[in-house]
């Protein structure tokens, strides 16, 4: 499968490579950068279609055997999805190619690689595309820090979200850090950016789903909404049981009463002990996971995947 | 309440400052620095005794008006906690001094600093002081992430939980990253440094806790415990509206067997999608807020705090 070694680490190919972990980089080819073992072999196993190269150094081909026999494998396969152009391409009909590299070049193509990066296309899913049929979604509000909106992603996906929306200015989801807090969680569920906030709740709300803020000044609390089956039957407010769309917002300012007002209700994750407030990531998991939680309790419908 | 501004970043006291973000520095003198208005005024509240000096620019000091009139009154009631030993201090009865620096010196002293930041003592809790009556406690084992760390111990805090254990060889509580991660947390509830994890669990066993560890791996499922009331009576094992210490591992191989084989139980926070596993921080927060959930709505008991 592997070319010959890449050794000249003030390549043009080197250039060009680490220049994606900038934004301007990103946007004019249409490329983005996935750093290290997990993230690449996510990315491998689940959207090989829109990889396009895979550099490891000598050490990291023998360490991660899964990641090469699954290029292998995907090369084979021609990686579903791809054009079957395959000019110039390293074998099968695919255009994924895979090289070795010395230390120093992937060390000059990204600092945080541990030996193995892949470059893979942007692509991005529409919003009506994603949410259709969804049961539980994500929405990120103008989320400025790439950490806490890759962590989310992940949060999301573990607790078995259908979609998450980076929506409004939030922070580019291609952004090497976003990427490596998704922990590969990017290829296991569609992302869809760049739709403003309305937008994105008339397209939750068409496909049935009731839209909940989540905000420390909340109305509604969190652990309340979970004992709902003991509550009153006329009070269905915020039904965690139904299909949902969560709001999150900017880590520093929360969400603005405009953003608040396009929800059905607001909820706050009740706060214990003397702390303001949880911090972005953590305060959507428990969100989530209680609505993924209601919806497996105390819907008629099973698993949403 | 202000001395005389100042203006020199090359001074000794700048670089004394700047150098407690190391480690070797802040053994040495028992000191530690909190950076930011949100850090400071929680320690000037919840902390004034073990405050040392505060640094503010003259902008911050109009910007956080809070921060000023607190460290006034906390000079003015002599600091409690404080010797009253006085000597050359600014006011009052207590040690606690307040300076206005250019921006210049501020930014010498700390890049994260916002304007404001203050030297405090190090002042770690007994482990048998701290667990005594507490019916929820979060424990730590060889964590080394900073900003891992500090978002647990906030979460925590949210949570309502009594006390933080970093057990074994976790990071630096007092390292600059993890001070900004708890927001303040740090000042709110009792956190214990340097036990091995054995003495952790033997500390909170005789003070009636069960163990609890958080694992991918785990026998019993966190979704499952929390319908505890609908189990059957006999099967009363991880019943988190008991008194709970839970442990969780480092973020990057999480809890060695020797680690689970303290705890009375292994519960995993379930994964419903494609994801591999929970952040640290995510999964600790959702653990922690089943229990605290459990044991307010179970337990005979009120809250704890």
């Amino acid at each position: 499968m592997l070319d010959v070694t890449l050794a000249n680490p003030r390549a043009d190919r080197v250039k060009q490579v680490r220049a994606l972990s900038g934004r301007s980089a990103r946007s004019r080819h249409g490329l983005f950068l996935v750093e290290g073992p997990q993230g690449v072999r996510e990315a491998v196993r689940w959207a090989p279609g829109r990889i396009r190269d895979v550099y490891l150094t000598a050490a990291a081909a023998g360490r991660y055997p899964e990641i090469v026999a699954a290029v292998d494998d995907a090369v084979g396969r021609g990686a579903p999805g791809e054009t079957a152009a395959g000019g110039g391409s390293s074998g099968g009909t695919s255009n994924l190619r895979s090289h070795v590299a010395t230390p120093e070049v992937l060390e000059a193509m990204s600092p945080d690689a541990q030996g193995v990066l892949a470059v893979l296309r942007v692509e991005t899913p529409s919003l009506e595309q994603a949410v259709r049929g969804a049961r539980l979604v994500a929405v990120l509000a103008n989320v400025r820090d790439p950490g806490n909106a890759g962590t989310v992603i992940r949060a999301a996906d573990a607790a078995g979200a259908d979609v998450v929306v980076l929506a409004g200015e939030s922070v580019d989801l291609h952004n090497p850090k976003t990427v490596r807090s998704t922990a590969g969680s990017l290829f296991h569920l569609p992302v869809v950016t760049g739709v403003p906030l309305s937008d994105v709740v008339a397209g939750v709300r068409g496909e049935g789903c009731q839209v909940l803020a989540a905000d420390g000044a909340g109305d509604l609390d969190l652990d309340d909404l979970q004992d709902l089956p003991a509550r009153p039957a006329e009070d269905r407010s915020a039904d965690l049981s139904r299909p949902t769309a969560w709001i999150f917002g900017n880590e520093a300012w929360g969400l603005p009463a405009d953003d608040r007002a396009l929800a059905d209700a607001v909820v706050r994750v009740p706060i214990r002990g003397r702390a303001e407030s949880l911090n972005l990531a953590t305060a959507a998991t428990v969100c989530l996971y209680a609505s993924s939680r209601a919806q497996r309790r105390g819907g008629a419908a099973g698993p949403s995947r």
